[in-house]
Parts: C-alpha cells; structure tokens; sequence
C-alpha cells in the first residue's frame, strides 16, 4: 500500500529522533485530533503496570481525546512515582504546546523497563513534534513506536456506514514480551467514523479478544500493553444502525487482525508464523488452553523453527495442558497432510511431505482431540537462535 | 566419587549398545536384585503416558520387583496398542532369561516420541545384557539412559539405620522436556536397607516433591517420567524406627537433589544454573507459582544468559503470574546483591555487581515480595544458542 493512503482526515502525526533509543532514530510520536474524538482503551492485564498505562487508563476515562504521545526506548514501568509523575508531565507538556486540556491526551510507552525517563530530552522535542504535525505523517510515526521490530506495522480499512464512507488506521508495535492478555504492546486506532464513546468501548473488546488475545511470540505479557482508539466523527455519518456498527467492528477485527498477524510475523528471530487451530475441544477454554500450550511450547517452537513434523512433542504439550483429552482420539495435521491419526503417527512419508510444508513461512497445525464441539485458534512462531541472540543482547 | 563407590549389595547392572541410537554407543540398561527387592515409583502426571509408564505403574503396584530394563533412543510413548504389546514382551523376555516372574520387572524407555520399538534388537540384546550383569555394573547403566544428557548423572549417600549402615545410589537422566510434576524423566534409586512396601512408598512422596517437582529446564512435562526406588534388605536393619525413617528420607532426598541439581545443570544447552527463591508470598502456591512463571519465561531465561540484571523482566513475569502482589513491595537479589527495593531498581552499581555474579556458572536470585509468610523455590538454567541448536535438530 502506499504510504499516501495513510492518512484520515481531521487527524495528524509526527515523530522525531529525542534521543531515547542509542541510535539516532525515530523514538517519539504524536497524533493529534484536530476535532474532539471519542476514545476508547484496553489495557494490560499484568499487576505490574506501566505509569503511562495508569495514566492513560484515567484520561481514557472521560471518553474522550485529542492527542497520543508514544516514546519507545524506554516502557516508563517500574518507576514508582517519579514515573508517573513523569507521564503526567510529559501529557501537560503536550497539552500546552497543542492548546487542550492536559486529559486530552494519552501517553503510551515501549522499551526497557525499570529506568527513569529522560524527561529533558522529552521536554525539548515536544515544540519540534507539535511544529512537524502532518496528515501523511503516520507512517513515520509507526517507525517511531518500534523497538526490536523489523518493520512497521500499518493497516487500513475502508467501510461504509449507511452509505458515508468511513475509514480505519491502525499502527501497533511487536516483537517480543507478546502474549497479550486484554490487550498488546502499542496499538493505536484512528477513525474518521462519527460513534459515541460507550458504543466505541463495546466495538473494541471483540476484536481485542480475537486478534491481539489470539497471538504470542514468547509467553510473556507485557507491563505496557495498550490498545487506543480514536473516532474523530469527521466522516460524518448520522447515527449508527445495528448493521452500521457489525461493519465498524468487522473493520476494526481486519486491522486489529493484520496488525496481529504482522507482530507474530515480526516475532523477535521468528522464521515462520504458525496458525494454530485446536478443534473437538470438550469446552470453549479446554480448545484455548490447549492452542496456548502448544503454541508457547518451546520444544513445539523449535521443531517448527527445525522445520520437522516432530508430533510427539505436541502430543506431549496436549498432555500436560490440563484438558479434557484421550490420546487415542486425537488427529494432527500440518496444513492438510494428517500426520497422526487416533493418536498414532502416519508414518514416514506424510511426515516428508508435512516437512516440506514446514519448509514455507507460514503454515498451519490442526489438532482434532474428538472430544467434543469447541475450537479456538493461536498464531505463534518459532523459537530461534535469533530469539536468544536479540534477548541476551537486549540491554546491554 | 570413585566410580568404584557406585555399588550397593545385592544389586547389579549391565548397559550394551544395542542399536536404538543411532551412534554406536549404550542404549540399554539392566538392573537387578538378587534378591526380591520391595519397590515403589511414582510417574508422570502427564495424560499421554507412555507404554512403558503404564507397564511399570501396573508392576509396581504388588510393591515387590526384581528388575528394571531402561532403553534409550526410543520413549516408546504414541505407540499405541503396539507399545504395550512390546513393554510386556520386554518384560517378559527379561524375566524369562533372568528367570523371575515378568510381574517382577520394571520397564522404562526415553527418547524420541512415536516410533515403535525395534524388539529385534531389544530381543537380541537381552541375554548379553544378563550374562554381563555385575556389581560394579551402575555407572555404565547411568551411561546407557543418557539421551541429549552430556554427562551421566550418579549420587550416592551411606546412612545409618539403628547402628547398621546403609546406602542408597540414585542414577538419573535429563536434558530437556524438564518441569516435572509428581516425577522426573528417569531415575532408578537402589538401597540395601530393609523397608517394607508401604513405607517405602511414603518414603518416597516428599523428597520427589521438593526436589524433581522443583526444577525445571524448558517448561515441558514429559509423557515418560518415572522414579523407581528399590530396597533390597541386605543392609540386615531390623524394623525402622521413627528416626530411621526419617533418615532413610533425608538419605533420598539427598539423592534426588543432588540428581535434580545435576538434571538442571545439564539442561540443554545450558551453561547457568539459578536457585530461584522467592519469599514472603501471600499462600505456598503463590510462592510456587511466582517461582514457576519467574523459571520458565523465556525472556528471563535469555537475561540470564546474556548475564544481564534485567529485572524488569522479572517484574513483569511476576505481576502476569497471578499472585497477590504489589510493585511496590517487590524486593530482588542476585546472590547478596540487592538489585530492587520496594519496586524500585537500585542503579547501575549494584547492577554490575549482579552482571559479574552471573557471570559465575551459578547464582541466586531471591524475590521477597512482603505478602505473607510463604516461600518456595525453583532450580531453572538458562535459555541458550545450543538449546534451540538441540531442539531444531534433535529428529532430523
């Protein structure tokens, strides 16, 4: 797609190099909402919090906004007061140098844990971010949100509610400390869309709960997972229909759901995006606990990443997920050659033939347990020697 | 410890390469007890249990045995009716040639899941296996069960019952598929002490809890785990007193530790061992949680490799844990080194003070989280270039 299109009327991004990542990068972002917005948010569920995290979770909660402030290099968690205090700080800072009220804004934050921010830095941007704030300017603010992703993550959506075109754009961040829970690392939506705040709470958590609550890359969830979304009404429909809103919550499950997809794609080392579909499950969460485990197995993800149909070690992660299960029930296939049947393998031959289609960079693995009439599904990765090279690297 | 110690009356042993590894080297273990030896064991929790799990549970079930037949190469696990079928056929062959009851001999097996055995050369290995059977026997037996272990795994402990001495000898094997529950991946434990059956069996419970159940290496049960304990009588104790038992326990979990300790050490791929402690939990299972989640997340798991103080991984592993906590209690130590107050990090030096204890090839790390009174602890390793090298390529 061509960054051109990234863009939805009434809103503007800009991002610049502060100086909080070591490279001379794009580590800090703004969007802004010419207009009020509804807004809406979901948060991560780990009792650690980040200070941005509470703060935003309390502005969040009047409904409405006008502008996000994201920084990566540093996730502003573990910091105690002085870190909220800074969040705060950081939110009237921009509020002055924008005109609105400092509620008005939602500050988000991504990278190592546990060190103050630099608030010099911050403070001697924001003049400069406010100044370069442009409609085209979310591209450049998607590069700003990444810490070791390899590319941004974009998507856009284009809808109709009643017949007025409306508009969805989504950027988020990956890569590693992904299993979201109610949330993922940065993710922000915005839409031209006119919706009040209660409808645009409800239309988040379903797709919440089924794109971002649907992937991991390695277990961990994070201390700063945040979605925002914001609808700046500028498309100017009238109010919405049941039908209106089914299509605006079908928008945001495809950006949420391609913003998803490119986070596990872009798994810290990940080679391979792996779609994980249990079915037969004999309850909703035995089909979900039995996805979860296979797809954080590190023994699974380093068969995927060794590209061997190794299905002993899925049978085995089935075992100890704690669900309703008999082995002999159970079939397993690698995108559609079925490698184990009633518990049993299929042998050498449809075992070369799943290898070869582990050869790609994304397949699928289907488990059928037989024991009843629920499914769910996980998109995962493989667990690589890059993956320990960048987390043994981290910080230091 | 001269290997020449590793003997206890009345048993021997015997280990030949009998071909289910692929390179020429010992597979195949026999034990045996002169005389009829009482026994207890305790296996996996894992619902996919393998052949030889089912087999051996049912043996041990009349609390008396004489022999234990271990294969490496091949777990005998997902083999369906067929694996049964060979577990009995081993046993049999093993009784037939020893001439002892089949009910008398115990079967293990680790390796790779879901290929049928190759009773052909079990078949054929048997009677050299017990034409060689000799005191001095043990630590090529030890040798035999290795799978990706790189060292074989032998402790030995001399106590005394009354005033007569006695002796118990542990063999076990790791490397990967370690967090056991209820049991580890293989471990035989011979004693010349006279004990019967059921206090044999009582015996055993607390020092497999606080010992296999309490490390862990990747965060995989195994669907073969199994602890064998046998007590031969020839130690010539009269009955056990309160204190004895006591002793005799103590003895085990001296073993099993020190084989838990070894198990960890020689993780896959692993080059770090950490004693995670975690005190001041809200309940026992938030302290065994906290220390759980802390042990098998990946991202803390590479920190420790990377020899960096990365707490703030340690933070949000604890705070997506589930237990009663709050940040600002959380206190953290690297060996003696305090690394985080009341949530807070405690600066640079005492991070390069903590950098340069884990350099060493183990350390402590200690959680007190100020909740309540309860603590727990977890022996993990650290996540490595060579554990995904293992793991990618162990099949193929």
């Amino acid at each position: 797609m061509n960054e051109n299109e990234h863009i939805v009327q009434g809103f503007k991004a800009s991002a610049v190099a502060a100086g909080l990542k070591k490279e001379n990068v794009l580590d800090l972002a703004l969007i802004f909402s010419e207009k009020e917005a509804t807004v809406a948010g979901v948060f991560t569920t780990n009792q650690v919090k980040a200070a941005p995290v509470i703060l935003s979770r309390e502005h969040v909660g009047s409904g409405k906004a006008k502008a996000i402030i994201a920084n990566a290099g540093n996730a502003n968690a573990c910091t105690g007061k002085t870190g909220l205090n800074d969040a705060r700080l950081t939110a009237d800072l921009v509020a002055k140098e924008l005109g609105v009220a400092s509620e008005e804004v939602l500050v988000a934050s991504t990278g190592v844990i546990g060190q103050p921010l630099d608030m010099d830095l911050i403070s001697g941007a924001i003049p400069g971010l406010v100044e370069t704030l442009s409609p085209d300017g979310i591209p450049d603010a998607a590069r700003a949100i990444m810490t070791t992703d390899s590319f941004s993550k974009i998507s856009m959506f284009k809808g109709l509610a009643g017949d007025v075109p409306f508009h969805i754009l989504g950027i988020a961040k990956g890569a590693g400390m992904i299993m979201p829970h109610m949330a993922t690392l940065l993710c922000f939506i915005l839409s031209d869309i006119r919706i009040d705040a209660q409808d645009l709470k409800r239309a988040l958590l379903s797709p919440v709960e089924t794109t971002f609550n649907r992937i991991t890359v390695d277990g961990d969830t994070s201390t700063n997972d945040t979605v925002l979304v914001m609808a700046n009404g500028t498309a100017g429909n009238g109010p919405l229909s049941k039908a209106d809103q089914r299509g605006f919550i079908d928008g945001l499950k495809t950006v949420m759901g391609e913003l998803a997809r490119m986070m596990v794609k872009d798994g810290e080392g990940a080679t391979k995006l792996v779609n994980i579909e249990v079915k037969g499950a004999h309850s909703p969460s035995d089909a979900l606990k039995a996805a979860k485990t296979v797809a954080n197995s590190s023994l699974v993800k380093t068969a995927f990443y060794g590209q061997d149909p190794n299905w002993g070690r899925i049978m085995a992660a089935l075992g100890r997920s704690g669900i309703v299960m008999e082995e002999q029930r159970v079939d397993i296939w690698i995108d559609d050659i079925l490698i184990v049947e009633g518990g049993l393998g299929k042998g050498v031959e449809p075992e070369k033939r799943a290898a070869e289609k582990m050869s790609e960079q994304e397949f699928d693995l289907t488990i059928d347990l037989h024991q009843g009439d629920y499914q769910d599904r996980i998109i995962t990765c493989d667990l690589t020697h890059e993956y320990v090279t960048i987390n043994a690297d981290y910080r230091t």
